[in-house]
């Protein structure tokens, strides 16, 4: 398919991470005219050499995109490229598509998609899961958020970068799973660092752990994916704790408002405190392993083979 | 294969629970000679019918048996039970068989153990995962402890019970597996729930949350085989709360042997003593939803269709 085709919108996509470059070819691929941006300039020069047209600013992308992506940090970012004097906001006409692809706040989510509305804009918001290798591989699983008619006509854009596209109720919802989702991701792993650290201590062979463990109803696909990693010490991301992080807070600040306590995601959340204190905030999230270890004064590789 | 086989041990089963019952079925139909004793006489004259012998006494049951099986509630009844005065170890000839296939504290067995091995008997512990279903089907996980001779003795005995069956470590190690994945489970099931609450609470469809999430990074079997039973409230056992909670007991002491702080195995052993509290003991444990469900004063049904 060539970058021609015409019944494709062009599309935007403002930030060029570790996960929007890749993103952004697989837009590419699938023949779509792309607009990008990002804050320093070299991934906009990269994807520019690879067909994509580079704009000086969010502004400008909205202003030639018909659909607009941004694929940012945190909320704070996506606040700022949506609302700030330059941002989408101010360059997008009446009618045109906002897709929010980051992991944000629901709760600003929810602000955001009230300022886009009041000017007309059609809003979604749909994070990701599957990490960069997600990402390059064209295998995200992304929970959309929003109006159906708009998911529906957006559909195939996201099939241009994921597998399991699901929409998953009103705006906000997106974020609202996402943040289920990092939830359930962090207290697998706390409770595969637990069993690991318990059982190797205690004389048994981790990997005969991740084989029995696996066989039955602690099945995990966490421990399927880096049980065997975990045992190496081999914390290269991956996923980086900081940012898990930073969606646990999301979680806890959505409970707040919710009124739903949660109390094994804030004891988690306490731990990766605790482990960014200890410089590992750029690990990988199956580095929380580590933190068990401290605990015991002791290391599950003492007693791997 | 007929009950006369002559080439197999007779083996004897001691605790017709609702886990033993169908494992003495199992093995009756594998063509075992089956000598069966239980506290209370009404399972054992049940068996009796089909095809086992009935003994008066565990220590009746190890003089007859090749190898004697015990499937009992907690640490102190298997300890009463092979060391008591009407006991196996009282019954059991030098080189006999015993494997306790109970899930208890991995610091009792290994005492069990030496004590046998005083007696000049084989020892196994040979803790299962997956339940009343499991045994019924004989798809147990049977994680094995003890000398590997005597596991490979055992195996066709332990294949009439089961499918996933794994010798995991000298004498302990069974039970100690055994308590990882109770670890797991139990903060599956917590994770789940904490997930479940806010996403509902949201305003998120759950069966959406339990898609995505189990399209992913966050998938796991304990979600794919109750998440839909949790959000209709269905606590049926399943697996006990109460029998869970004796297993995070035995999750924390093993810790504490070791010098393993489990933090949140900790709290989620807590949440079961509040939910014991509440008198929701003989639910399932999926009933860990209702812990959260009562911090939020809310119910997931009140917003699932």
């Amino acid at each position: 398919m060539s970058a021609s085709s015409d019944a494709r919108p062009t599309i935007g996509l403002i930030g060029l991470g570790i996960m929007g470059r890749p993103m952004a070819r697989n837009l590419l691929k699938a023949g779509y005219q792309l607009v990008v941006h990002n804050r320093s300039r070299g991934p906009v020069d990269e994807l520019a050499g690879e067909g994509a047209a580079a704009a000086g600013s969010a502004r400008e992308v909205a202003e030639r995109a018909e659909v607009t992506i941004t694929m940012l940090p945190d909320s704070p970012d996506v606040e700022a490229v949506l609302t700030g004097p330059d941002g989408v906001f101010a360059g997008a006409r009446e009618g045109r598509i906002v897709i929010d692809m980051s992991t944000i706040s629901p709760t600003v989510t929810q602000r955001l998609v009230e300022q886009g509305r009041e000017r007309g804009l059609r809003m979604l918001d749909a994070p990701v899961s599957g990490g960069d290798k997600g990402a390059i591989a064209g295998t995200l699983s992304i929970m959309v958020g929003g109006d159906a008619a708009v998911f529906e006509e957006c559909r195939p854009i996201f099939e241009a970068m994921g597998k399991t596209i699901v929409h998953v109720g009103p705006n906000g919802a997106g974020q609202t799973v996402k943040a289920c989702n990092q939830i359930v991701v962090a207290l697998a792993y706390e409770a595969i660092s637990e069993a690991l650290v318990l059982g190797a201590r205690a004389g048994v062979d981790p990997a005969k752990i991740i084989q029995v463990l696996n066989g039955g109803l602690a099945a995990t696909r966490v421990m399927e994916l880096r049980g065997q990693t975990m045992v190496e010490h081999n914390f290269a991301p991956g996923f980086k704790i900081k940012l898990h992080h930073k969606d646990l807070g999301i979680a806890l600040e959505t409970g707040q408002a919710y009124g739903v306590p949660l109390p094994a995601t804030a004891l988690v959340d306490q731990m990766m405190v605790a482990l960014r204190a200890a410089g590992r905030e750029d690990l990988d999230h199956s580095a929380l392993l580590t933190y068990i270890e401290d605990l015991a004064h002791w290391q599950i590789g003492d007693a791997a083979s």
